[in-house]
C-alpha cells in the first residue's frame, strides 16, 4: 500500500509541530508540505528544532494550491482562518481537518456569542469515544478536531451522562499548561509570568470552549446540560488536568458509578479508567494520545466527581486528529499513536 | 516598649521557616528558642539556608521547658503533635499559636472522621477577616490557625453567605504548591515527579480542610453549608489559586454581587479585590501576606465564581498566625507584615 | 530626619518592579515619581500586580521634568537610554543612578565592540564589595550599577586575584532565570519555550557582560585579567548561579585559598561564604540582597572553583543599587535591604 | 525473524522506566522479564503511570534465575550491585548491559578513588560515536553504558581532540535535571527545593562522572587529558546542558574548526550539528535519542567552546544502551530509537 500525503497548514506552531512529530511515526501516512503563514520561506529547524528530521524543510506559504493534491490536509491555524482556506479547497476526496474551532458548534447563535463572525457551518466531530461517533468518522471527509478542553471534559463525564447517573448542572474546574495558548507573544505567557504561578483566565461562563462542553454532554444526555467553566493556567508547557463534577441523581451508589464507567471505557484503547485510589497526572499522558480518568462519589456533598489528564497537544489536538483521521483513512484507529507517555 | 520574644517549634520544616523569616522582619518580636524533632542539635542553617541571619542558631529539642518562657509560642507541627504539647505548656499567659489542625474543628465527630483520635478541643480561630473574629482575637491567648486551604476559601465566599448571596452548595477546586505538603520524603513530592505535571489528589469530600470550610461558611451563613472540595498539586513551590463557586440566590445581579464584595472587604488590609476583569494569580502574593481576590456572576450557570490567590506559606499559615498574634498582644494587626509579594 | 525622594524611571519592567518593591520596605526612601515609557498612563497595578501598595499610582512618561526635584534618581532603562536622559538631568546634589550599563565600562573600545554607538563615559562604579570601592561611593552623586552576571563573577573571584592566587585564565558558566531578559516579547522566551529546558545562549565571548567582568578582576588583579564566559537560560524567574574557575597558582593550597575567602569577607554584610561542604543555591538568596559563595581547590585539574548564587534582580541589580544609594546617602549600607530569602 | 526478548532489571526506577518505554517502540525487542529490589511484587502501573501498556505487569525480584532465558538483560541498577548479578549470570550469548557505573572504568586506581571497593573490570564501552567503537560493540556481549554526563562531554569534544585542536585542560559545567539522581528520597530532591532554583553539587573535582570523561577524552586525543568539572541541578526532569572549553591550539581558526565537527559528526545519525549562530537547548532532545551541538571560538579568550544538549535518560541512558544493544544483535542501530523530540 502506497502511503498517503498529508499537508500541514500552521506548521510552525505548537499544533503543527506536534502533528509533525506524530506524523513522523505513522507508517501509513507522509508528510508533505508544511506551510505557514509569517514564518513561510525559513527552514521549519527554525521553529521547531525538536524534530530534526524535518529541519531543513522549507515552510511553504499558506495557500489553496501549496495545500492541494494531498490525501490529507491538517489545518492548524488560529480561529477564523480555517473556514476560509477550506471554503477553496473544494477537492472532495481530500480529508480536511480543522484543528480550530471553526466548524465545531452545531449553533449558530452559540457561534456569534463565544466567536462572533459568520459561522461556517458544522463538520463531522473528531471525538471518537462519544457513542456513535467512530461510524461518522469513518464515511467522513471533513472532521472538526475537538477542543481541548471539551475533549477532556466530554471524556471524563460521558459516561456519567450517557447512564443518567448525573444531573446536567457541571461544574469543571481545569489547569492547562501555556501550549494551549499558542506561540502568540503575550506578556502573560512570558516565562517570568508563568513559573511558579497558577493563574486563572476566562472565568464566569465566557471561555470560549464552554458551549461545546454543553453541546456534547447535552448530546449525550438527551436533555440541556449546563456548564459552569473555569480554566487556569499552570507553570508546565503541557498538559491538561480537568475536575469534572455534577450532582449525583438519587440513590446512585459509589459501586454503580464505578460500573457505569468501567462498562462505558472497557474497549476504549486511550482511555484508561485509573485503578480505584489512584489519582490522574498530567504527567501520566505526556506526549501520548491517551486521557488517564479517575471518577467517585462524594457522598457528602451528593456529587459525581471526575478528574481526568490529557496532553492539550496529544490527545487534545494532534493526537486525536490523527485519530480521527485514521478511521476516516479505513486504517486502524490507533496506528502510528503513542500510547506510552513520556516520564518523568 | 521591649520586645515581646517568641519561640517556634517545628523550626526545621517549612512553616517554621516562613515563621522565622517573617519575626525577622517584625519590630515588636524577637526570636527565642528554635525547636524541632530530629533535627535538634544542628543549626538551623543547614535546614534553612535562605535564613543567614539565623544560621548559626542550634535547633533545640521540643521539649515543654525549652519553650517557656517565652511571650509567643508558635507550634508548627504534624497534627496530633501540637495538642500534646500544648497541654504540658500550662503558662496561662502565653500567647500559644497552634499551626497545625489540633484545635480548628468544633465538632468531635468532624474531628473523629476526617483526623482520627481524641479530640483536643477548640481555641480560637486565627481568621481575623470572619466577622466578629477580631475581637475574639484581641482577647485570645490561644490561637488555632486556619488551614491554608480554609483560609483561602472563606475568604474567597464569605462575603458571598453573610450577605445571602449563594445557595450553600459549594463545589472548590484548588492547585496548591508543593510546600504545603512539607518536608515529607514521599516519592509523589519529588522533584523529577512534580515539575511539569499538574495532579489530583485527597479527592471525593476526604481532604481533612473540607469539614474546616464547612464549619466557617456555615457559621457565617448560618445555616449548613455544604463543600465538595478537590485539590491539587501544582508544579510551584508556594502558592495556592482557589475556584470557589456556589449557586446564586435567585435574582442576583453582577453589581449587587461586586457591591457586596466591596462593601465587605474595602477595610480589610490584607485581601485585595482586585479592579474588575483582573483574574488572581499566585505570583501576585508570592512571600506576602495577602489575597487577591475577585468575584464574578456566571450568568449562563446561574453560578457565584470567586477566585482567590495567596501564598500557603504566608497569608495561608505563618503570616496568617502573626497577624492574628499581633492582635492578641494589642499590636497593630499588620505590623511586621509584608504587604506586597516578589515577583517575578 | 525627612524622608528622601526617590524616582523609578522604567518603573514597569522587571528591574523597575524589584526597585519599588525594595523601596518600600526602606525606612529614609519613599518613592516619588514612577515613570516609563509605553505604558505611561496606566496604573502601576496592571504591571506589577505583587505591589498592592502602588496600585493605584499611574505611571507617567520618562521626561527630565518629571524626574526633577528628586533627592535619588534610578534609571532602569533599557541600554543606551539611560545616558540621553541623564545628560538632562544636571542637577548636581540629585543621586542618579543607571541600572543599565551605559556608564560601566571605562574603555572605549570595549564599549564600541559589545555596545556600539557612542560611549556615554564612566560613572563610579556600584559594587561595594570592590577593594576600595566604598570610599568612592561614598562621595558619589552618580552610580553605575554593575551588571547582574559581573557582580556574581566579581563576588566569586575578587578575594582569589586581590591575594594572587589564582592565574588570569577565567572560565565562566553561568546559569540565569528569565527575569534577566526583561519583559521583551521575544519567543524564546515563552514560557512553553523555557519551562523543562535549559539553553545556551551568547557564547563565544559575545556577552556584553564580558568586559565588564574583566574590567573588575583585572583591576583587583592589577594585569590583565580574560574571561571567557558562557551564559544559559535556566527554568526559573529569578536567580543566577555562576560556576567561576581559574588555573591555581602553583603551591596554592585548599587552606590558604579558604582563609584568604574568609579574610577578604568576613566583614562584607551581604556575601556569604557557606560552611564547607555546602554549594550554593539559588533559592537560598531569592528576594535578598545576598551572595551564597563557596570556594574550594579541585586538586585534580589545579583549579580554583567558586560557585556563587544571586538574585539577579535584587543583589544583581536592584538591592545593590540601594546599597550604594545608602552610601551615597551617608546611611547605613544595609539599611532597608532584605537579608533573608523567601523559600522553599 | 522472531523478536528477541530483553530482560530489564531495576524496572521500577527512572532508568528502567525509559528503557521500557523506548523498547515498547522497538520492532524487533519485546520485553520480558521486569525485575526489581523493594518493589517486586507490585504492577508496574504502580510506578511507571505513564507506561500504560505495562500496567499491570507484576515485578519479579532481580535473581539471577529470574533474568536467565533472556537475549538481552538491561541492568538498571545503584552503582555496585550490578557487577554482583552480572557474575552470576554466565551464560555467554546473552547481552548484558549494564546501565551502572560498574564495568566503565579501566583504571582500578580510578574505580577505587571515586567509587570505592573492588574493582569489577571493564566491558565494552558502550558509545558507538568514539573513534573505532562501533566495531567493537559489534562483537560485543557485555556492554558499560556509558555516564550521562560523560556521554554528553565526549559527544561534544571529541572531534577537536580527534584532530588536535584543543589543549587538554578542559573545563566542563553542566546543568542537569533531577531524573539523572533517580527516585532516591533526599530532602535535596524534593520538588519544594528543586523548583525555582538552580544548584550546584559534587564539585571540586569529586564527581563519580569525572576520571570517565578523562578516560574517554585522552583515549581519543592519545594523551592524558584533565578534567575540571562541575556539575548543577536545574529545575526540570530530564536534560544535560553542558558547556565544555578548551584552550585552542595555536593558530586555530573557527573555520577549521566548524570543518572538523561537520566532518567528524557527518554520518552521526545521532548528533547534530546545529546551524551557525543557533545554540543547544534540552527542549530539542527530549524524549529523543539525539545530541543537539554547537561550537565555537572564544578568540577573545582563545578557547574552543561546545555546547551541547542531550535527555540525559534517553541519549544519556536508555536510548544509547539500546542504540548499542542493536550495534551487538546486528539490528541496524537506529532500529527503533526516536530522533524527534517532545516539545514544548
Amino acid at each position: 500500500m502506497t502511503m498517503q500525503r498529508v499537508a500541514i497548514a500552521g506548521a510552525s506552531g505548537y499544533a503543527g509541530g506536534e502533528l509533525a512529530r506524530l506524523l513522523l511515526m505513522h507508517p501509513e501516512l507522509e508528510i508533505g508540505a508544511l506551510t505557514a503563514a509569517s514564518s513561510a520561506g525559513s527552514p521549519l529547524g527554525a521553529h521547531q528544532p525538536h524534530l530534526p528530521q524535518l529541519a531543513a524543510r522549507i515552510i511553504q506559504e499558506t495557500t489553496p494550491e501549496m495545500l492541494a493534491g494531498h490525501d490529507v490536509v491538517f489545518l492548524a491555524l488560529p480561529h477564523g482562518q480555517s473556514a476560509a482556506i477550506a471554503a477553496q479547497l473544494d477537492e472532495s476526496d481530500t480529508v480536511i481537518v480543522d484543528c480550530g474551532a471553526d466548524h465545531r458548534l452545531a449553533d449558530p447563535a452559540a457561534w456569534a456569542e463565544f466567536y462572533g463572525g459568520a459561522h461556517a457551518g458544522t463538520w463531522p466531530y473528531g471525538l471518537p469515544e462519544l457513542p456513535g461517533q467512530r461510524d461518522i468518522l469513518k464515511a467522513a471527509r471533513r472532521i472538526a478536531v475537538p477542543g481541548c478542553y471539551p475533549t477532556a471534559v466530554t471524556l471524563a463525564l460521558f459516561p456519567a451522562f450517557a447512564e443518567g447517573l448525573a444531573e446536567p448542572d457541571v461544574v469543571v474546574v481545569a489547569a492547562t499548561g501555556t501550549s494551549g495558548a499558542g506561540k502568540a507573544l503575550k506578556p502573560n505567557l512570558l516565562g517570568s509570568e508563568v513559573m511558579g504561578s497558577v493563574s486563572a483566565y476566562g472565568v464566569g461562563g465566557v471561555h470560549r470552549h464552554t458551549p461545546e462542553m454543553e453541546q456534547n454532554l447535552s448530546a449525550v444526555a438527551g436533555l440541556p446540560v449546563t456548564v459552569a467553566f473555569t480554566p487556569m493556567l499552570a507553570p508546565m508547557s503541557r498538559g491538561i488536568l480537568a475536575t469534572c463534577t455534577a450532582p449525583a441523581t438519587p440513590g446512585l451508589t459509589a459501586a454503580a458509578l464505578r460500573d457505569a464507567y468501567e462498562s462505558a471505557l472497557k474497549d476504549e484503547p486511550f482511555v484508561t479508567l485509573l485503578p480505584e485510589g489512584v489519582w490522574p497526572a498530567t504527567a501520566m499522558t505526556y506526549g501520548a494520545n491517551t486521557a488517564a480518568l479517575q471518577v467517585t462519589l462524594d457522598e457528602r456533598a451528593g456529587r459525581v466527581v471526575a478528574v481526568i489528564a490529557i496532553d492539550n497537544l496529544t490527545k487534545g489536538t494532534a493526537g486525536g486528529a490523527i485519530q480521527s483521521v485514521n478511521l476516516a483513512l479505513g486504517l486502524p484507529e490507533g496506528l502510528g499513536l503513542p500510547l506510552n507517555g513520556v516520564a518523568p
